[in-house]
């Protein structure tokens, strides 16, 4: 497998381990999936636990309406300390009151006791069905059945297996790095659906890795890396009830504790933690519920970054320019119509578009050319590219088209 | 046939007219509506012609990629006068540049000189494809055979069809009320399609009435009038590059000129407008491509109108709430998380949702009485009301379903 072209020129030190490896390539980590039975025969129930407790960090929904793990899970982060992972799908326990966070609550408790750590270490996740109450038993059962066969050697695929709702394919990437001599490993998890945006169905991802970092380093790494992953293909602040991202950090590769944001290896660690975090977002958008082409839309030469992601989103998020995307048809009067729509300034007639490389629209006319950029179209990948014309910087957000099995798959699924 | 009931309650002197009336009941109106070739063999040029000037107004997109008609008409409404509206479909002369323009000031010149009255009387409006240059010899040829065959007897028909692009049914509304003794008329005609979202198709519609009325009180009345009707079914701010809706006010019926806000007649005059413009809005989300369910959403007890605007909208657009209209399932967790994201400040725990009468919802928490909802779903016409107990505001959007007949249109639509 040839997964050196996937690895951003920027990763000079950091190189993708083929798939295989997962969470359990991580030191020190042990993962288990189980069907518990939520679902009728499908896994449905996963842990993943650190041998030693681990500096940790997390990313919630902003939502209002939190589901009541995110209650739980942000609360146990307050220390920034965690050991264990508890996730089901099928149930998203949200919308359940006060009842429903003594569910989250137990939930880690019962984990807590299986694993002999304490019930704030353990974060807890679900997914699936809102408002309706966890089926407690089947938990127990679930927890005490995965604790039992926590396992390093199996990769992590039956965990990543149980957080799946309509996800098509499992979602795993891990990379290796070298941080003061020392080889370190960070490796993540994900799942999406939906119409990839977190918006609309719920987005969980897991990292771990075993480098030594301080929490607030691993904080901000967190961040900055979502920021350019997973919010690059959502709205900022428009999210579901259950999103998270949670990192455990254990520090079993024994490197020096990374602790300046001005260390090099600090910068080797983001790089690491970028390139594990976008791909598995645009391993979500390429499995959107429906979906057949992957698209990446770039808006550049804008006057702030927060405008041009504002455009970009405006474009990725019309049913009309989606629907050309299923069409396969370079429609630009759709894009101008969105772009025009973003509630940002801006100047008619010196936009250019371009499909790929064949330039559709040159300073806001058409230049003839949209037969070329038909055949562009073909391909299950594409690239539009909307340049403004008004300042240096530029935003890419990942979307994929809208087609008939979207409105299917979202009238069945409940 | 029982059109009293469609009427609001508050028109206690407004009386709808059974169709058949169209803009040709009001009293100097003539209109028509031709093939010139543009579409094949489809009526696609229309002529609205009043035998004296009259009083306009008209409310624009504000979408900045303005399509040529609309300069051209809003720069020709500036001393709200007007006499004739030229409207062609099947090409919207948008992103045509300085040529287009051009050809937009000449569709008004060829229509004032068949007319006989001068050019900055004419209205222009077009719709269709983006990106094109206007066929002027058909658009001329055109002209002339709607003006040579303008007439008041055959209703207006043959205009409301030649400015239908993927609507499937015409749209006309009129009614009369009593001014000062006189009867008069309103009527207007209105096209939609697409995604019912004027940020996603042109919306057009033109209005005539025989109201004696100032400039400035015309203007006031129909910028309301459509406040809670088109922009009722639109976000503001997000339009096509081609909306409008114009308003022509002749004076024929000789009431006594509406020239003070607070003149009873006034309340009349804005009450007719309001009746009119909500029924051809409703319409147009009847008549959304590949619509199967007509949807009010209501916010109510919010702080402000605009925040239950912002966030009925969030509810109305979501493609999961709106595929659950499609299925016919009461889905209230989808309705949550859209209200949650709406980035309106809310109370989570003080939320309750009904569909129809049945209350799915209570401070948050599901009733479980999903079952119920569901047959309440079975109908073409749904009421959601999510009350938010905030403050005393309230606002309403219309929509509709998301099914995969709207896929299907817009793939092939270009």
């Amino acid at each position: 497998m040839d997964y050196s072209a996937e690895v951003s020129e920027s990763l000079v030190s950091v190189r993708e381990v083929p798939s295989g490896g997962g969470l359990s390539l991580v030191r020190g980590i042990l993962t288990a999936g189980v069907n518990c039975g939520i679902k009728k025969n499908k896994k449905d129930l996963a842990i993943i636990y650190s041998e030693t407790v681990c500096t940790a960090a997390g990313v919630f929904t902003i939502n209002p309406f939190r589901a009541a793990p995110v209650i739980v899970s942000e609360s146990h982060l307050q220390n920034s300390l965690a050991q264990a992972i508890v996730v089901n799908s099928g149930n998203a326990n949200a919308c359940t009151g006060a009842a429903g966070l003594e569910d989250a609550e137990k939930m880690a408790d019962i984990t807590a006791d299986a694993l002999h750590i304490s019930s704030d270490k353990v974060i807890v996740a679900s997914t699936g069905m809102i408002g309706q109450r966890l089926p407690m038993d089947k938990i127990r059962d679930g927890i005490l059945a995965a604790s039992a066969k926590l396992s390093n050697s199996a990769d992590s695929q039956e965990a990543a297996e149980a957080i799946m709702t309509t996800d098509t394919f499992l979602k795993s990437v891990a990379v290796e790095m070298d941080l003061s001599g020392r080889k370190v490993y960070l490796a993540g998890i994900a799942k999406g659906a939906g119409m990839i945006k977190p918006n609309m169905a719920t987005m969980l991802s897991f990292l771990c890795t075993d480098a030594a970092i301080e929490p607030k380093l691993l904080n901000k790494a967190l961040r900055q890396a979502v920021d350019q992953s997973f919010h690059a293909i959502t709205i900022d602040g428009d999210t579901s009830t259950n999103d998270m991202v949670i990192i455990l950090a254990n520090g079993l590769a024994h490197n020096t504790c990374l602790a300046e944001e001005n260390d090099p290896d600090f910068a080797r660690f983001q790089d690491a933690m970028n390139h594990v975090t976008l791909k598995l977002a645009k391993m979500i958008v390429r499995d959107g519920e429906g979906a057949r082409k992957f698209v990446e839309i770039t808006v550049r030469r804008a006057r702030d970054r927060e405008e041009a992601r504002q455009i970009a989103f405006a474009v990725a998020e019309s049913p009309l320019v989606k629907t050309s995307f299923s069409a396969g048809r370079c429609m630009w009067g759709r894009i101008l119509a969105a772009v025009g729509y973003a509630g940002i300034p801006i100047e008619p007639d010196k936009i250019d578009v371009f499909y790929g490389p064949v330039q559709v629209v040159s300073k806001g006319l058409g230049t003839g050319k949209d037969a070329e950029a038909n055949t562009i179209m073909e391909a299950k990948e594409l690239q539009i590219t909307i340049d403004l014309d008004l300042g240096r910087e530029e935003a890419k957000i990942y979307t994929c088209d809208l087609s008939t099995e979207y409105v299917t798959i979202n009238m069945g699924y409940s």
